[in-house]
């Protein structure tokens, strides 16, 4: 069958190669491949940026935005040939931390966790993988191929959960939240924030394109100006882009009692002055809180799939701009102007 | 009578002065002032750095680290002639946001609110003064002259109250506390962690003095050296000083799932050079929060007294480290190598 690997470090290492099929020890799931979703990690994987091989091995399969269908179940597995499935990305080690053993592996905390296509766990971006039916989620049929959206959907499940949890360490009663970046995680974020009842402002640079009117159709308001004002009227930020600047302009600028999530990941270095004393004083002064969330445990992943379905399916196909078939993945890889999400058709 | 007055925004303007007595306006308790505690926000109204004098006025009586004894007291007011009290510091505005309207004007959103010795309302620095029984706090008489410790403990207590509810997004086994700084914010932090069961680490500068010793009472660990290596083990970090370097220390190096709670408020203005990038993609892969806290409500004095009486009234004592008479008062405002907290004796 073939899969797409990566060598780990190694940019320009990417290829569409012929494996074995997927070993049996890896789930008693057999999974026919249909979807891959393609996000920043991923180009930074292939650009020999991030990524690790499992143990003992040269390479990594890719992909951790997965669709699939079952192939082989097993009768107590809870699964039956057919089934939509999508794998929960990340695995606790196997001596786990307190997080880990109580089923929150996103919230590890010593680091020996795996992750299908990124950490030492191979990923969803062959033909046919194998799924642990502790880490599948059941999709609901009716959501098709718009499934492929459960795991950027989950990263903001959980973003949204903590939010809300933080929230509550005082009376809470929200009523803006600003989503900085109109790329497939900041629209579902902003999907989360109309479905709980805020107003939604979405700040991205793009004037033109898909964007607009993918926020417009949630009711939210599109800006491309003035990040610092636009923060200072929120209650919630949710930062989408891991731009630096834009990741400082939420720290020093949110409102009193203001809460800022930080979901984006960022590349490259570079320093910015920063009067940390002013940044300190304002936070303390204001009750500030600003958070780091970052991958999803099973109950985001079922929380996600809550909010696709109370979604408009229309809006979020939307959100999918291209469809590449597998033999042209090195297209899906490119990023152009108009992309939201870029997905990878397995079984094209 | 005599008070303790500042005209804020000017320094050097400080003065003891004969003022009439306090208007009945101001509450139906009559108290006779016994301690006022000194902190670092006094310093900077003295300094004419901080601080507004009441509407109309261009004077403000200094001090908010209170410790009275009510003179008199309706009957139905829940207090009685005798009785050891405290002054809440922050009162709502008249139109309270929804966070003041449910007493929690620690957590004010819109900046309406006013402050005892601060913020447009007279301080606790007098040889009398008025509480509305609704800002008043009824002290166990075994407290004693300890009581002035009431007000900066309850700024910890509810920084203890928000790292646990934000610890609680999650599973939440904290084993280890940093507090960064050995004042009495940072050895009340200290003292509360070691309530909680939390190995504490204390970081100074000071290697000698009466700091190391408080702190190895508490049976904490006291330390004077490597911020950075102390915040990567610490589940907890409290940070006490408000200095730019130790909060970005405290920032940059927490423990995955680490919770930083900044409580010290910083003075000057200095650029920090800062990896940005950095500092959002530890923060996002590792689920880190950074918060402030600041001023309390009244559920937090209660805990503060909770936190007084559970503790050594022995080591306790041993925070008071000087005890200055009020035709004295400006001794008080310096700060001397070996001070922790110093009081000036109202009733003197």
């Amino acid at each position: 069958m073939r899969a797409l690997t990566v060598q780990p470090g190694s940019a320009g290492s990417a290829r569409l190669e012929d494996v074995p099929e997927p070993d049996p020890g890896g789930g008693a799931l057999l999974v026919q491949g249909l979807a891959l979703g393609i996000c920043g990690t991923d180009r930074e994987i292939v650009g020999g940026e991030y990524g690790w091989a499992p143990e003992g091995h040269q390479r990594l399969v890719l992909g951790h935005e997965s669709l699939g269908r079952v192939i082989e179940a097993p009768g107590d597995s809870g699964f039956a040939p057919g089934d939509l499935v999508v794998g929960i990305v990340r695995h606790p080690d196997p001596v786990p931390c307190p997080n880990c053993a109580a089923g929150e592996w996103d919230m590890c905390r010593n680091g020996r966790y795996t992750e299908h296509g990124i950490k030492q766990r191979d990923g969803f971006g062959a033909e046919r993988y194998r799924l642990d039916p502790a880490f599948a989620v059941r999709l609901d049929p009716g959501l098709g191929g718009l499934g492929v959206l459960m795991e950027p959907a989950s990263v903001l499940a959980k973003a949204w959960e903590h939010i809300e949890a933080i929230g509550r360490r005082a009376v809470w009663e929200p009523r803006r939240v600003l989503v900085t970046g109109a790329g497939p995680i900041g629209l579902l974020a902003a999907l989360m924030g109309a479905q709980r009842g805020l107003e939604v402002t979405v700040l991205d640079r793009a004037a033109e394109g898909p964007k607009p009117a993918l926020a417009r159709d949630l009711g939210a308001a599109y800006i491309t100006g003035d990040v610092e004002e636009a923060c200072k009227s929120a209650d919630v930020i949710v930062e989408c882009t891991g731009a630096a600047p834009l990741v400082l302009a939420a720290m020093t600028n949110s409102s009193p009692g203001g809460i800022v999530c930080l979901t984006g990941v960022s590349s490259g270095r570079r320093k910015y002055a920063l009067d940390a004393a002013a940044l300190n004083r304002d936070m303390v002064l204001d009750n500030d809180v600003v958070f780091g969330s970052v991958n999803a445990n099973r109950r985001h992943y079922e929380k996600a799939a809550e909010s696709l379905r109370g979604a408009d399916p229309g809006w979020l196909g939307r959100l999918i701009t291209r469809r590449v078939p597998l033999d042209r993945w090195a297209e899906a890889l490119d990023h152009r102007p108009d992309d939201i999400k870029t997905v990878i058709e397995l079984d094209s």
